[in-house]
């Protein structure tokens, strides 16, 4: 038997007794491990300090390496992260939905965990911590597959996770991390149904492909981001003008941040002049040809349109009305974020309505959309799909549900 | 452009408009469905006798013959479950959950369509109908895969639906159906993640494994029923041979029916010989070492405790309790339904919560799974995984949500 297959029926017992475990027992776990993450800090930060010195040695870009990098204020990040969970409303075993049939059975639709959770993910360690409380707190098991450029980091704070959950209630088992860089592991793991019940995977556009199309465990797709802030002719000057830089430039690697600004034709000889002066030394422009007309900037071409830059780069598109906007996200959005700023009443419920996405905003920046933002307490990911989860996935997302029955004695005439 | 790539174009332009469209047109186009359904019962019915004469010709076995079969009581079915789709609350933009962030944006997570939903189904032409309503209802376009053995009715049914649509405010794009018996479409079915948002396959475990297998699509699995009646020592002896009776015989080859029945060792010498009496003419049964100490049936093997039958065939099993009943669901149940039958409080709800299935009874039949018998009007599918949906999938489960953001120029900092 694998070592691969040994890690996954642990982590299918441990998830048969996690599954109804008080929440004193996780709270109590999770306290434990904020413990154990403290008293191993510097071990956690030397190891990252190790993966750090091979990722420059191999050339990684700074990018990523910023990225995989750990200190203190993060390693404080983390610990604050998990607090935050702990102090939210345990997910599991909770209904709103009780009905008695006809036939005098009463049913409940009872909230309880998927099970077993399986990540793949890139190069951040805060994730590591972050997967596996929010698994925990609703009562899930976690197979975490990092990557190989942060398996020292990785390996260190899942040890640390692990000796504070020798401390607990709670099997050390529920967390389990390969940390091999064989993708052969990857397409065993996505092929797993027997013993993971979902798979999220978080990163570039690439490995959400090779996921996709490999998996036969349901895949949760944690999309790209193709957003949009449409400032519409009746909107205050000065909040588009904030919410489009916000949107734009406060970080634009992200998969919130803001791609193509479409704006009003009314309001373009305005605001065109204003967004070049404060945006022109730090982000590259392109437009549309009524763009071009007023501000002096590259032809955006039908690529500009469809590209998730995640970098300084801005298109921008003069357009008639509001229906136009929508229709333009329509074609280009990958349904992630959306904005529109507005004063008009019937416009902003019209973008409201008809925009198909994670997200849609009146009247603020896109880049809200994430689970701490949202009062989540953190997040697994942001769905791009539209099955089970949308948008930022927080404890309540991770659960699944079970209808209980009882009824004295019914039978099927 | 192929013709499938037509249809599939065809339904997300519809798609678009439906998403919103009031719940009076959507009723209204219902209504005019069915008046269509009546109009054209005699032209449906003599299709549907073309392909029962095919298959009758083809050798096809008596029990799909008898799924595949329409007639006047039939169709009246399929009307009065429309009927009732008609009267089900709108489930589209509706929201329990609205809350305002410390940075004052007010989130509203609202329901909406998922979008196209594909079905691949197999003989049952009530399916087409029940499946279209229940999409439609819920602002849903759906594209259709039925069995070749239906193709004659299933174009019948669908040209009546088309007719009824012409007459309403909603378009007769928003349903299409492939009946090509080409597995190569199904392939590019399931693979069109540009266009379908979902598939659901309803079937056999072959044509579930070819789904799960080749799907790129996100996908809901209605899987097999492999379920269990655990009679516990407390239970009432008059419910017990009633509810097991009625969960293994009152239709056998569903996927609620009961296939193997765990009793505690205290009550097996009462109860095992007056099942054997009850049952013995009609269905074979099969017991463990202990129940053949006790009633004359053929010994049960591990393969008798996987299998769903799907027959008159029962398997038996004494257990020493309650536990020994849960862990034997754990390693051989399915997921679907699952009873115990009991008047000890503490080991119904033992079973209530460690029994991971979608639907879990105390003291009534499995045979209760259903979106009918549970009020939802209808169901697109039992599902047996955990994502998105977990048992009977009624109009409620072909919801997404969305997030709606409203703020007064909030910025990210």
């Amino acid at each position: 038997m694998s070592d691969f297959t040994k890690k996954c029926i642990k982590l299918k017992e441990a998830s048969y007794l996690l599954s109804t475990v008080p929440t004193k027992y996780k709270n109590d776990a999770l306290n434990l491990v904020i413990e154990s993450l403290k008293r191993n800090s510097s071990y956690i930060l030397s190891e990252n300090e190790r993966d750090i010195k091979i990722a420059k040695e191999n050339g990684t870009k700074s990018s990523l390496i910023d990225r995989l990098a750990l200190n203190e204020s993060r390693m404080q990040g983390m610990i604050d992260g998990v607090n935050t969970i702990i102090d939210l409303k345990d997910p599991i075993w909770r209904s709103n939905d009780v009905w008695t049939t006809e036939t005098g059975l009463t049913i409940s639709r009872m909230t309880v965990p998927l099970g077993v959770i399986g990540i793949i993910y890139e190069s951040r360690p805060n994730v590591t911590v972050d997967a596996f409380a929010l698994a925990l707190k609703s009562g899930n098991c976690i197979l975490l597959r990092g990557s190989s450029l942060a398996v020292h980091s990785n390996r260190a704070l899942v040890g640390a996770i692990k000796e504070g959950l020798k401390q607990s209630e709670i099997s050390e088992e529920v967390i389990q991390l390969i940390d091999d860089s064989d993708r052969e592991l990857v397409r065993e793991m996505l092929t797993s149904n027997e013993y993971i019940d979902v798979i999220i995977p978080r990163g570039g556009p690439e490995l959400i492909r090779f996921v996709v199309d490999n998996a036969t465990v349901p895949t949760i797709e944690t999309g790209a981001g193709n957003c949009h802030t449409y400032v519409d002719d009746s909107a205050n000057f000065e909040d588009a003008v904030n919410i489009v830089i916000n949107a734009k430039t406060q970080r634009p690697g992200v998969c919130n941040a803001c791609e193509t600004v479409l704006i009003h034709e009314n309001m373009a000889g305005d605001i065109l002049p204003r967004l070049y002066d404060e945006l022109k030394d730090k982000v590259v422009l392109r437009g549309c040809p009524k763009t071009r007309e007023i501000i002096d900037v590259r032809e955006a071409t039908d690529d500009d349109w469809a590209e998730e830059y995640l970098d300084n780069i801005l298109a921008i598109k003069v357009v008639s009305d509001v229906q136009e906007a929508v229709d333009h996200i329509q074609k280009y959005g990958t349904g992630h974020s959306e904005a529109i700023v507005t004063e008009n009443f019937t416009n902003a419920n019209y973008f409201l309505r008809k925009v198909d996405a994670a997200a849609v905003y009146v009247n603020a920046s896109t880049r809200f959309t994430d689970g701490g933002e949202f009062g989540f307490g953190g997040e697994m990911g942001i769905s791009t799909q539209k099955i089970h989860a949308r948008g930022p996935m927080g404890i309540n997302e991770l659960v699944t549900i079970k209808y209980t029955i009882v009824g004295n004695g019914q039978i099927r005439e």
